[in-house]
């Protein structure tokens, strides 16, 4: 899907905020939403998307709801880095296919790094899906943060 | 550089800021500040930072800076939508240098894509330095667009 179209109700992240399928939370308020991405690029990659806004991406985001969401990223940033420790912490968005967006709804990608570790993003997915305990052990160390 | 450290007010974007090495603006106002990357990754490689606040990184950042540097950075990303058509766009931040940051006054990468361009990043800089007058002249494009 090219940066042109319209919001499709159904996306994967509009059912989690519609309560249809379940995610890891680590974080939410009135507007925002952090959970752990269920295919990990990294140890602790978490997403960070806004529960109101229908942007697709960053050119159709309301800078209201851009603040928002950049302001939950950097509180979850920093819960992730207390409860794991990296060396680095990576934050991208991706806007079009062509660019790496997988999910129509606009998300910022939270990628803790450590040395060594490559600096680049593999296609989405390409790690396989994590094991959903595993993914809720983990979760609960970065909660604990908050 | 690790996430730790002090502000130095000596860095390349202080020093731009600062008025003491010349950058290829693309956009200015009150708070913030876009500029092409004199290394680009992709044609229309921007940069934005804020004018005035001291974070090297996302961790140290204050929410009304952010909220300032992400506005313009969906302002830039608009703009060079227009001017160069790209199919996606990328948007970057990285914080420390294992998650690739070189430059220790927090900024935010614009990359644009196109179809069968590669979705990573390069090490900083692995594609050397760009013409200083083919910059001008794609910052003209762009500048036409906002």
């Amino acid at each position: 899907m090219s940066l042109d179209g319209t919001y499709d109700d159904a996306n994967i992240f509009a059912l989690i905020l519609q309560g249809k399928i379940p995610s890891t939370t680590l974080y939410e308020d009135a507007d925002t939403l952090s959970f752990l991405d269920i295919m990990p690029q990294t140890r602790g990659h978490a997403l960070v998307i806004s529960k109101w806004s229908k942007a697709r991406n960053l050119l159709e985001m309301e800078d209201k709801a851009l603040a928002q969401v950049m302001a939950t990223t950097k509180k979850v940033a920093t819960a992730i880095r207390k409860a794991l420790n990296p060396d680095g912490i990576q934050i991208a968005q991706f806007n079009g296919a062509p660019a790496g967006q997988t999910i129509f709804h606009l998300h910022v990608h939270i990628l803790p790094r450590w040395e060594g570790d490559p600096k680049g993003f593999a296609a989405h997915g390409a790690g396989g899906k994590a094991d959903p305990d595993a993914l809720e052990a983990l979760a609960q160390e970065i909660r604990a943060q908050f």
